[in-house]
């Protein structure tokens, strides 16, 4: 916990994967939210097979999934989401000429039934 | 919003993704639920490491997951659910022989922390 | 239902997917949950681009999730997770230096609108 997932799509050349996944859990320590950076873990997924709406444009889109340990305040989750967008908008130049959706959305792990171990640590 | 999500196993040769994701787009905006057919951001996983049960037998499935803003009555996404079910169905020639499971999640996305923004538009 | 996500970072290579797949079945039909082995569906993907946390030590993890029609008791969904976490522990020889993080978080799925069918069966 936390988990993150970038989604991106593959009309995206100047988005650098890694380089987001480091700011993304740059700004995920910087929230103060998480008592140790080493619990964040973060992937990305370039999707290669995608369709935007019904029209012919050429679109995309970033789709950042933050999923947290429930528990936490609506206004919190607010604010990471936000902090998370703002890190999503400076991630590159945008390509022109294309519409590039940018969205974060947050989900609760239901704590109960969340199991975990670390090895090697 | 909505997002959707198509997995599908690799031994469906006949199962083309785009036209898949097109037409499950199409049956979204011909649902009237949604404003904007834009809004619809849709991609495709084929999953290539996959094990159904734990007998022998050849099978396959295909998932469709839709993650709508949280407020839809149940009746609505019932409806939503079954139009999409309807549409995986036609997608392709199933394979002789081969136990195809056939499944629609719908899950509700927090509204409150869901940011979004576009570029470009 | 039940639908399994394995996955696991791209820096564990004795971890062998398609066995972990069979092992973690096989955990989930030998619970008594579940009254067909033929309705759990489970898939692994390989996460080629990820970051734990911010330092420089390299990190593994392995996440599974599993989603499960909504209804059962916490404590059912508490050892369930357990059990999972387990099979996990023993998929393979972890590698030197590295920190392992293993997680298994559990998700309902929404019952009344979950919609399949299956096919050639």
């Amino acid at each position: 916990m936390p988990h993150l997932h970038l989604e991106y799509t593959a009309n995206l050349p100047d988005l650098n994967a890694d380089v987001a996944l480091m700011r993304l859990n740059n700004a995920l320590v910087a929230s103060g939210q998480f008592g140790a950076e080493f619990d964040i873990k973060s992937r990305a997924i370039k999707v290669e097979t995608f369709k935007v709406g019904t029209a012919l444009a050429e679109r995309a889109f970033v789709h950042v999934k933050l999923a947290l340990l429930s528990g936490r305040s609506p206004q919190i989750k607010q604010q990471l989401s936000e902090s998370l967008l703002a890190v999503v908008k400076e991630l590159c130049e945008w390509p022109v000429g294309v519409e590039v959706q940018l969205c974060v959305e947050l989900l609760d792990i239901d704590r109960e039934s969340y199991t975990k171990t670390a090895i090697g640590v």
